[in-house]
């Protein structure tokens, strides 16, 4: 019996799950932060994740020691990675991560690159290996499903590679984080998808004090 | 005391609040109805609207007669009325509800349509009297207030409309039901904003079988 394949992203209430681009390795370089572009998209994206950001979860994941809230918006962050046997994420979601996540990366499962550029398996500490695969989203997912065993298979992000699994028929269902913040501009999570052949069920609604956590089930039609 | 100015629509959940624009005055004739755009506007506008159409206020205000569903998508339409009194919308709006609303216009207050063709003030059965305000938004805003009393003021649509509003800093408080649907086109409820200088604050998340009901303050910044 295998899990599900799904997504969960925080969205703008405008449709934006990240600010405009930026060069990846600018973001976390002391050059890159005085940049004004590089700066505003850190302050959206921070604005964009601040529900996250106090959770006990959070804080225990990415190594930043004890404490944090609890509550809904815990309970949903935890739950999203327990979930979680394998993920999927697109090259440049790879290229930031790979310059900020710790040694410990924060996944704890493999983890499937898209990418054209083979290369090495790469072990982290804690259970995270990122495996490069360079022959298209099918071969991924059927990795990725192997890997998962019974657990959900994750497509992390970014925007791009969630679009190409969803327009692909290969998402059973995805959960948003409605945030209450406008971009204006930069990434959209519903961008050249082929709407019409979606049909969306809303199986789950739950408003916390900052954000509301949405999980829809998608079949075709 | 007065009351606040808000909007209240539902949204698709890739952000827009209409479909791809049609002329109005083919979405109510025979001739139209046989157009495949217009019938693909009336599908996809009746799907993002299917949380109302069988609540009980639903068909009492438009005259369908008794019956209809209780429980949380009615008592929000419900309080969506009783709150309103007084409407502004825009010229395209109204175009399109002059060929469709029955006799009985569903406003039953004043309504101030922006447009720049002068016209006299226009009588309909059941308290709604649309006025024609050909000098701005603050001079319908003004008016708007002032014959809502201690009620609301309602900025009913379309987007353009509520973006005008929006940007000017004159929305106090705004509700978006959220469908489970995507158009992939049409009008954005946020488009053309200045998204830095509105700060939201979510006051109320609640979530039906159907849909999820928002409402965010809105802060300047």
């Amino acid at each position: 019996m295998s899990g599900k394949v799904y997504f969960s992203v925080t969205m703008s209430l405008d449709g934006f799950m990240a600010p405009d681009d930026v060069p990846a390795e600018d973001l976390f370089t002391p050059k890159g932060r005085n940049d004004p572009r590089v700066r505003r998209w850190m302050t959206k994206w921070s604005e964009l994740q601040a529900w996250l950001f106090p959770t006990r979860f959070f804080r225990e994941n990415l190594g930043f020691g004890e404490g944090g809230e609890e509550g809904l918006d815990n309970d949903v962050a935890r739950a999203t990675f327990e979930r979680t046997g394998a993920s999927i994420m697109g090259r440049r979601m790879f290229d930031a991560g790979e310059l900020s996540w710790p040694e410990d990366a924060p996944f704890h499962t493999p983890v499937f690159v898209l990418t054209h550029a083979p290369r090495e398996p790469w072990v982290r500490k804690g259970g995270t290996t990122f495996h490069f695969v360079d022959d298209g989203i099918d071969s991924a997912l059927d990795r990725a499903r192997e890997a998962a065993g019974n657990r959900d298979v994750r497509i992390s992000g970014g925007a791009d590679t969630i679009q190409q699994y969803l327009d692909k028929g290969l998402i059973d269902e995805f959960s948003i984080t409605l945030a209450p913040v406008l971009f204006g501009s930069g990434r959209r999570l519903f961008d050249r998808i082929d709407a019409d052949r979606l049909a969306l069920e809303q199986v789950r609604s739950d408003g916390s004090s900052r954000v509301t956590h949405l999980t829809y089930r998608v079949g075709k039609r």
